[in-house]
């Protein structure tokens, strides 16, 4: 089989949108494992932001994750937002990311977010056994990187200026769905008429 | 439209079965307004274990969960753990009832689980609102009942002796997919070989 995407081939951000929008599954088809091998940090925290683009696009909420093997460096489950897309109360970056995985060992995987974790999706990290987390936005969260530093958890921050600044747009053009994102309809439905 | 179930009519284990494996939006043609005004607590925990029983009989982990509202008595969401039916590393009772409910106000209703939420559900319970859970199962589980009443939660205990049951059958039967289910496959691995 012949890949699209070979080593030694520059890794363009057309590339990298091209890996984050084939299913997971068909990652092999579009690039070989050279190409894979030469993917850095911080390519794999585009990727999480080109999938929180892709979420934008949607109309959904622009946050997305990636998990990559330690063992194999290839990307094993990525994801994102869905709260919009499949009328999905709690589906964050992180919590796509792992479904889209299934049941693995996550104790030799990295998972890449684009912006800081959640409460619910911080615990899931650890209770799942990750030991590695790369985020790429904590200006625009609450930040729940003690809790995953005090649960064992290497936790690296990898600044993307693009998601950032994508993600500050959307929490301006959208707060009802960024506030439900985080706390649910009842929060919404709580904040007082501005 | 003339529904099965009718104001009236006795509340058996076969209609709750039914209740349980019908697709939510389909309620209304298993049972009108009257036959679902007449269901109580037990009934809904009940409709839960039934969940799971389906679960376990698909070769799955016997734990269901159902969403009441407050406002019209009315089942709103209701599932059951996936763990093996959908490769699923995270989907338990709790989530698999919230994903099938959609995006709603959960600060009026009710969540049924046949078994003691974990951490990750617990959480959720709190950052989606939740006013009331109502738990069938604190003996097979690690207790996260005093954390949702910190976070100001009504958490009502209703040990369903057929669930109690079922589940300690499960934990004898798969210790494996029980502690899977629970903190991932890492720590199965990472468990020592009896």
């Amino acid at each position: 089989m012949t890949s699209l995407l070979t080593q030694g081939m520059p890794v363009t951000d057309a590339a990298l949108t091209a890996i984050a929008h084939i299913p997971t599954r068909s990652l092999p088809v579009l690039m070989d494992e050279g190409f894979a091998r030469g993917l850095t940090d911080a390519d794999f925290m585009r990727i999480a932001v080109l999938l929180a683009l892709k979420s934008y696009h949607e109309g959904g909420c622009p946050i997305g994750a990636v998990i990559v093997s330690h063992d194999t460096g290839w990307i094993v489950g990525k994801g994102h937002n869905t709260l919009v897309q499949e009328n999905h109360p709690y589906n964050h970056g992180e919590t796509a990311a792992i479904r889209d995985a299934g049941r693995q060992d996550f104790s030799r995987a990295t998972l890449y977010t684009s912006l800081s974790p959640c409460t619910v999706c911080a615990t899931l990290l650890y209770m799942r056994g990750f030991s590695r987390v790369v985020v790429g936005d904590v200006s625009n969260a609450s930040g729940n990187e003690a809790m995953l530093r005090e649960q064992g958890l290497q936790v690296d921050i990898l600044e993307d200026a693009t998601g950032i600044a994508l993600y500050a747009r959307f929490r301006a053009e959208q707060p009802a769905l960024d506030l439900e994102d985080w706390k649910g309809l009842s929060a919404v439905r709580a904040e007082p008429e501005p």
